[in-house]
């Protein structure tokens, strides 16, 4: 999937026969679309530390193609984890669908860990280091309007406990950042039981508790030394 | 405090007085006392990366006496952790010996994580950098078994979820780590709100639920831009 050719095909135009100033933007869209796709990869397995280097080689471009596509770092973040942003609103858009508030408040606090439990960089970036830009920040409160919404509306249909406050939220995000840094291949499992666990505590008796997803089998020494195999 | 001098006291010996080999003793004796005292403070403090050179100069010895004591760091992260560990037993055996299962394990689950919350360094190195050494092993065994104990007690008498498993208190440190970790000056608080929810999970419907700690007020842009006020 290196680019797009459909809208040329559509256009009945084959490749060898463009322009070569189109075939200059075309590539130039192409590389663009895969430093950001190698970029987010690598953000998610390494962390967002991973080296601009390692960024160019994996994208097959040069250093001086990357900076000139994405000045900073923060650039080629921010450009990441707007991607991350939408599918953030799209689970908040689907939660706030769901004619029953529990259901939708548990379906947005589910969707929102598990992309933290997926996506290591975005889980450290989303309790960190995201870039301080006034697009994160506009999206950061489009998010939390969101969510907000979700809070009120189970709140007020008697299904969430009246001591269960939005900074709640900040809470299930900062532990559940604690079991994906520390459970390894195991975060989505984990990071699902602790989840139960805290929606089984938000819950009035309005609510009608589901099981516990399995229990997640880390040794507490498995956790202290997770070299010792 | 420099130096326990009761007992030079209660021989009727004077400092001034004592014969030179055992002052050297007494002195040495001191430093030791001293090295880990400030130790344990920089690890909470700083993290456990903090330079020996740093503890040195706190501790206002030179590096060839911190090394005499402590040839490498993990021998000095031991001496401090046997502390922790001996501070972990007691809590656990106070925990055994209340009467009633389900209070001994909320007291065992809340000391534990008071623990982390109110020590950083003690809270990174429980889930994760523990100096790998016999005595750790043989300290973190005897804490799970006192643990399993607890688990057990309160499972047997109906107040503890039959699916709450012992893992769950892996996950409860992952997750308070998390919330340590970012929670800033207002861990203790977080970390409690956190052991609430879980507790409240954990629970059956033989348990009297007690009322929630306040709400901890981390708003999410403060967490993620911890730097910008």
């Amino acid at each position: 999937m290196m680019v797009d050719r459909s809208q040329l095909a559509e256009e009945d135009h084959p490749a060898d026969d463009v322009e070569p100033a189109e075939r200059l933007r075309a590539d130039a869209r192409e590389n663009r679309t895969r430093i950001v796709e190698v970029a987010r990869e690598l953000f998610a397995s390494e962390g967002i530390d991973v080296p601009m280097k390692v960024i160019a080689r994996r994208a097959e471009v040069g250093m001086a193609t990357l900076y000139r596509r994405f000045p900073t770092r923060q650039d080629l973040l921010a450009e990441v984890f707007t991607e991350q942003f939408a599918e953030c609103a799209t689970i908040l858009e689907t939660a706030l669908a769901e004619p029953d508030p529990w259901t939708g408040l548990c379906a947005g606090v589910r969707g929102l860990t598990a992309m933290q439990a997926a996506d290591h960089g975005f889980g450290a970036a989303f309790v960190q280091e995201l870039p301080n830009t006034a697009v994160v920040q506009e999206k950061l409160e489009q998010g939390m309007h969101g969510f907000r919404q979700l809070v009120d509306r189970a709140q007020a249909s008697g299904q969430l406990r009246p001591d269960v406050t939005f900074a709640d939220l900040t809470l299930v995000l900062m532990a559940n950042s604690g079991v994906v840094g520390h459970a390894g291949h195991l975060a989505p499992a984990a990071s699902e039981r602790l989840v139960a666990h805290l929606l089984n505590s938000f819950g009035t008796n309005a609510v009608e508790r589901t099981p516990l997803p399995a229990s997640v089998e880390i040794s507490l020494p498995r956790v202290v030394f997770p070299d010792s195999g």
